[in-house]
């Protein structure tokens, strides 16, 4: 037997060129492309608010457009209410039926960005692709509004839900920042005895605000959408709290306590994938339900900004996520 | 909207350095720092046959003792008999029932490594860890025996175990060289008409022999169990069919034909990790019936030689496994 080293060394890895892959669509092919070229974003330090306060409305103002046109472009309609004292758009497809589910969506940004027009439609957007009614929580945010205002935002417009549909209809999800907002809410509806949501989905969670998964570094740079840490986006959200609180990071929450059958989804490209897979092996380990799906060579989110591309594997989270949310509620 | 690019450019990762994941346990990361001080594994060329007669020898006395040390401690018993013509090492642990699940395992290799002493103490390792009886099939292996012998000899021993315990009570399964074999062998059951197993299960699959997977680049050197490309291995088994065919490269098969309930299984730092995402996602396009399994920082084949170390996680690869037998056969 090997003696177990004391000290452990890094694999040191040469510069290397690392080819297009050829088991994807060409259109993620050309998603990796194009995002490759973009610059790596930069954000301000954590304690900046004034920065982070004109970082927001630099967002919203180049994000407006975009979103007028996604909303116009949806075949849902999107009406916007106050849900347990919350702003919530909530997108209703055509096909949905008046007692079906109802996706309680919680959108990404980094705990920062992606409210108003954006989390609108989202509400829209994911109402078509997913072919449920989906509301869309407009969450408070940092810097005026941090933790725990958004899971608490979360956990108050679904007690609104529960009273209307009751919990065995709704499913929980969000993507990134909004995947981990859908898993703290979910503890937070747990340990505090409410009724449990039929299930969560978890699209390439941020389970884990200390940033400690090994992809945050293999992946680094291979990932076109997030080219490094959101240390200082963190740290904005959770102003001054544990970062190791499992509220702040559901990834250190004592699954075994019982939480709701879970779809978790990432890509091997995804700089979050350790957060997905970390998180779908707590949940196993502590006999949860849970499934794992991982697409070849993925970034963050999916292939074009934001899964927002016309690349068919986005298609397929899509289908995934739709055979989920038809399975449990 | 971004112009599709018609030429698509590597991308250029510089050298640097990859810390030990703090993510995974202590024996793990022991086991990360001994496999990265081994050296990368060279091969024959695929068509130096004598080559390959004495590597297989080399590895066979190297082996040995080991093989005969894991037999003597395993709690089951091992003996050898001949199933459909074929040698089979049946491992039984104290606590199978006589009328309880069977594991037809197809042992790793690359094809070519890791048959007689082996293949036996496989038998009782996989028999231990499983908690079932556990058939370990001698396939017939290069460069003597080339493709089609190998998947043949499976559905050889598979026939005869359909004669005695019926189909519904046996999942065929394999890590590596062994989940291409599983995979492979599970088609021509299909395909020819016989009864349908329970399971499979793939254990790190080599699903593609042309080995055009994203992470054949992404993780070569992060992987420290297999350090590059297993293209002479490949060669030497495929003994010039086409690398495409299915039977040789399962990933290609049409799954939409039907396909057993399968386990898939990796680690974000294996060599093999595109193979086995691949292959899930075919599998659930075609409305298969597929778990996926991804471990923290694991290379290929699990954590210490070949998974055969103490680290937790890969007791928790063998928890998976039995579960999956126990809700399928």
């Amino acid at each position: 037997m090997t003696e177990t080293p004391t000290t452990l060394a890094p694999v040191r890895l040469p510069a290397r060129d690392i080819d297009p892959p050829t088991t994807i669509s060409p259109q993620a092919r050309a998603a990796l492309e194009a995002g490759a070229l973009g610059p790596a974003l930069e954000w301000p330090a954590a304690d900046d608010l004034d920065g982070w306060r004109r970082a927001v409305a630099d967002s919203e103002a180049m994000w407006a457009p975009l979103a007028a046109d996604m909303l116009a472009a949806c075949r849902s309609t999107v009406e916007t209410r106050t849900l347990g004292g919350v702003a919530c758009h909530i997108g209703t497809p055509p096909e949905a039926a008046a007692a079906g589910p109802v996706y309680l969506y919680l959108h990404g940004g980094a705990f920062v960005f992606g409210g108003g027009d954006y989390a609108k439609a989202y509400a829209g957007l994911m109402a078509d692709r997913i072919g449920v009614t989906t509301v869309s929580v407009d969450y408070r945010m940092p810097p005026d509004h941090p933790f725990p205002a958004a899971p608490e935002d979360a956990v108050a417009a679904y007690r609104a839900l529960v009273e209307s549909h009751g919990p065995a209809r709704i499913v929980i999800g969000g993507s990134s920042a909004g995947g981990n907002l859908a898993a703290a809410a979910a503890l937070m509806i747990r340990d505090r005895g409410l009724p449990q949501p039929a299930g969560v989905v978890l699209l390439t969670p941020m389970a884990d605000l200390t940033e400690a998964g090994d992809s945050f570094r293999t992946n680094a740079l291979l990932d076109v959408v997030l080219k490094g840490t959101l240390a200082n986006c963190n740290g904005v959200y959770a102003a001054g709290h544990d970062l190791t609180d499992p509220y702040l990071s559901p990834l250190f929450a004592d699954f075994a306590k019982g939480f709701p059958p879970t779809l978790v989804q990432t890509g091997t490209r995804d700089l979050f994938l350790s957060n997905s897979v970390l998180i779908h092996r707590a949940l196993r380990k502590a006999g949860v339900e849970a499934d794992l799906h991982v697409w070849e060579a993925m970034p963050h989110g999916g292939f074009g900004a934001f899964g927002l591309g016309d690349a068919p594997e986005n298609a397929e989270i899509d289908a995934e996520v739709r055979r989920f949310i038809a399975r449990h509620a």
